[in-house]
């Protein structure tokens, strides 16, 4: 039949699509990260997110030519390690084969923001370019290579372009280093901020906003409603944010000469072509090739891309 | 006879050498770079410079398989453009044409630290390994990268380490822009920096041992002696040079995930293993993968390095 499967595993939720041979999207479903219970509880959620998926694709999960997780942490032979935001999951748990075995056909495994990257090389914002730097802008930064025309892993942790160093001795990442370009731009560490300037008294309504909106924390909504309504500690926030990507990514692109930058990701996709205008504006100071800056792009495959690409895992 | 030649062209010395099918040099010859009469000063110098060292290896010029040139600048078809450090050199000057009959014999173009990457890749520190970030620390801070196997040259200016950007708004760098790691760690900025601070009063020796030495400038050795006589300054400046190589070079790393970085350049040769060592030391707390670091080294090839990966162009 030529279908395939795709999950995007995140921290809050399993995005799944079952795809066909031109990567159309045949069906999705999207169901909340298990909170406890460890891999096991998150594998079983992930097969319950395919299954919806096929269903609405009206196949069966072991009628699929095979499925592609994309998933964060390491990888090695099938076994998924070290995911920072899945509840219990430090140590190696062999995904592929238990989702496989749940699912009754063949799983394969990349990361996330790798096959995020991939599949807008392939399919989506840049199609015509021979090599990209995708910038998956959300809860943290991560980035996913594509060099002459392949993917670059390096030796399986490459892309790490959130923990590029924009301030030496700088702001606290969550990742617990200092200066990362994460540490200003990831959402967590923006929310960490804004809660510490409330704190000391600095007013702000983006928490106002969060409760009325009925979240637990400062979403990408979140987010562009402060900032529409021009409030002026998102307002310096995002300044922030969008002056360390924009040194960030023109120090990647010092070194790598890429021809495309896609800005993807939570932030990314909801705050759009304004803000990756933005961010290339705020590149250019940056950029040792002034005159020949690369096409940066917004992330056209949208919430999605990150299942796609995932799906390309099993592709022929 | 499978003899092949080549040229390091740098902004204060023309090193040439003359290699077999072996990589082994045979002959060598270095000249001074002219410092007026354009272009073709240059080239007249670059043929003079192969002449020597092919006579050291008791052949003709025309004789040699070809020669290769490692120079700063821009590329195209044979031409040289924007060598920043050279006489004149702006435009596009038909460098491989001029010099090939002047020798006659086939030359062949690439950029000074792709090649001396190369070298190290080949036949250097990095021989068992893949992927190699080499780091050039000299005047400036060039790099070049070879991943997967290969060059990795980007739109064709790819690698340019020196201008990624370790402090956000931070130091003056000579290209113009602020916060380079170039502007703390290329010794042309600490000899400014160095001129700045003894300007303002502060002591130090680096400027009489560079008289003594009968040098104009703050070269290599001029620091290496400073430092043994525990110059306060010169410790200081180099104190900060390596804490901007260290969170630039992890920067690379965390986007790459190579394996080896190779460092070589004036300083980082003339300072040696214990350097490198301290340079391991400052990437360290900037390193996303911090459990496991690439291999961190010094060039194997020493000065004649950018030389015998000239000659490599014309390899096969």
């Amino acid at each position: 039949m030529g279908l395939r499967g795709g999950i995007d595993l995140g921290g809050t939720k399993i995005q799944a699509v079952v795809v066909d041979a031109e990567h159309a999207v045949l069906a999705s479903a999207r169901l909340p990260t298990p909170e406890s219970g460890g891999p096991p509880a998150v594998v079983a959620q992930m097969a319950a997110a395919v299954r919806e998926a096929a269903a609405g694709a009206r196949v069966d999960s072991r009628d699929l030519d095979g499925v592609g997780v994309g998933a964060p942490g390491t990888f090695d032979n099938g076994n998924l390690a070290n995911a920072p935001n899945l509840s219990g999951w430090r140590d190696p748990y062999p995904l592929a084969a238990t989702l496989g075995e749940a699912l009754g056909c063949e799983v394969r495994l990349g990361n996330d923001v790798q096959v995020a990257t991939d599949a807008e090389f392939q399919l989506g914002a840049a199609r015509e370019f021979d090599s990209v730097l995708g910038v998956f802008w959300g809860t943290g930064v991560g980035g996913g290579l594509v060099l002459g025309g392949k993917p670059w892993l390096g030796r399986g942790s490459a892309g790490e372009i959130g923990h590029v160093v924009v301030r030496r001795d700088g702001a606290r990442c969550p990742c617990g280093r200092r200066g990362c370009m994460e540490a200003y731009a990831g959402r967590a560490a923006m929310e960490a901020r804004a809660r510490k300037l409330q704190h000391d008294g600095e007013h702000t309504t983006l928490f106002e906003i969060m409760e009325t909106r009925g979240r637990e924390r400062l979403t990408s909504g979140v987010w562009a409603r402060a900032l529409r309504a021009e409030d002026a500690m998102a307002v310096k926030l995002m300044a922030r944010a969008v002056a360390a990507l924009g040194a960030g990514v023109a120090s990647a692109q010092n070194l790598l000469d890429v021809e495309a930058v896609i800005i993807g990701g939570g932030l990314g996709i909801r705050l759009g072509d304004p803000y990756v205008a933005r961010i290339a504006a705020a590149m250019q100071p940056h950029l040792f090739l002034d005159g020949k800056p690369p096409a940066v792009r917004l992330a056209a495959l949208g919430d999605l891309g990150g299942a796609v690409g995932a799906a390309l895992l099993v592709a022929d």
